[in-house]
């Protein structure tokens, strides 16, 4: 039997912190015909919130590190504005969605991050998702939203990374669906040079990665989200694409963007 | 047939403030048998949010104004660090429960209010409860957690009263249900003398809270939630109990608290 098809769609970058932009993108997401959850990264609102409260945001090698105010800032941004901003944008435009983090209905399991040289506070590593809930939720007709927030099961909550979350839903529901992945952000997919917008790869195999990672022709910032993209295909995941929020329809019919396979 | 139990449980006032009152009472919560869901009010947190980012909150005869700020404030406390707070501590608790705001899978529409004299800004008055949806998740071992956030509908989320809410949930429920609405706070039920704990009234016909009004003997603060809890009476609701978070057991089992008749 043939399996149904399932959108997972991860929306990040610089689209969350732009309203305008955002509410296209939501209007675009609430038109795709068929199952499908959107997986929102927290842009940079978080970060201007923690700011304003003056709580000092440490940076170790390049990352944050999540202490308890700024776990809850996260919390509140994440899971709260953002989440509940999009639920109630994709209602008005017909697509009755619902809003979780990781915690609720046990939705994603993580462990905090233990690492010897860096304590990167509340930050998890995904260890489950509840494939089951979300396949229930789905079979209602209803569209899942979700925020990069998850839990470990003994009352905390933690920050994950939105790029993994995704890409750990796809491989869970591989098994049952169809997986077509989709990362959208403000680019137009995978660059070989990050300032000229038509050198886009239009096909990006494993072995052509792995060749451009060794020469250094991938913007570093990619390399995290590629890294999980093919982790995806490994998994089972049908279809990975990259590439514009802002030509949605067509990045899920793979007339835009950069699609990734294994060959 | 008989209907099956459930509780529609209501916590409230200072515990939501109090982080170990709010674990203890979370912790009892958990532990209650059977269907069960808990609305959640707000707090002074979001009060003070406010303060700490200078957002200057507007009062109109005792009550305040949400602004679009406000708003905002309000979704990130309620609908983000409260909510997904009480989730993941339930979760910890072995109760599998899952955060919703109204605009999540359409839970509660409300209409923004409109007042000739007082422009309350971003508040709505709740409209439809979508019973079929909590259904379906209490029917799924899920306990529910509500922050008292609604939608119009129209892309609005709006701040709508916890007690109202409790109420709409329980009286739609009590077609299906026998619904047990606990209203549970830091008074040990509804008093007489608002300084004397010993002066609950065990039993508040409606016959004897018009007289109390009347009289003035009731507490003003008490008398909005009073209203709503004989509105859930008239409603269908089988039973409304009032009193402490601390002593949830003994309330639920009706051997504490001030219980609602219409008798």
């Amino acid at each position: 039997m043939q399996k149904e098809n399932l959108f997972v769609i991860k929306i990040g970058g610089n689209i969350i912190d732009d309203e305008n932009r955002l509410a296209a993108f939501v209007e675009s997401f609430a038109a795709l015909k068929g199952k499908k959850i959107l997986v929102h990264g927290g842009g940079k609102l978080a970060t201007k919130l923690a700011a304003d409260l003056h709580v000092p945001q440490q940076m170790i090698e390049g990352r944050r590190i999540t202490d308890a105010e700024t776990l809850k800032i996260i919390t509140m941004v994440y899971a709260g504005l953002i989440n509940k901003s999009i639920v109630a944008a994709l209602q008005k435009h017909g697509a009755n969605a619902v809003g979780l983090s990781g915690a609720d209905g046990d939705l994603i399991r993580s462990a905090k991050r233990t690492n010897a040289n860096i304590d990167y506070g509340f930050v998890g590593d995904v260890k489950k998702v509840n494939g089951h809930f979300l396949s229930g939720l789905l079979n209602s007709n209803m569209t899942v939203v979700v925020a990069p927030v998850t839990h470990d099961g003994e009352g905390l909550l933690l920050n994950t990374n939105a790029d993994t979350i995704a890409q750990e839903i796809a491989s869970e529901m591989s098994g049952d669906y169809a997986v077509n992945l989709v990362y959208s952000f403000e680019k137009r997919g995978v660059l070989t040079d990050i300032n000229n917008e038509d050198s886009v790869i239009p096909l990006l195999t494993l072995s052509l990665y792995q060749q451009y990672k060794q020469e250094e022709k991938i913007f570093a910032g990619m390399i995290p989200k590629l890294d999980n993209a093919f982790a995806a295909i490994a998994s089972g995941v049908n279809k990975v694409t990259i590439g514009k929020a802002e030509e949605l329809e067509a990045l899920t019919e793979g007339r835009t963007g950069t699609i990734l396979t294994h060959e």
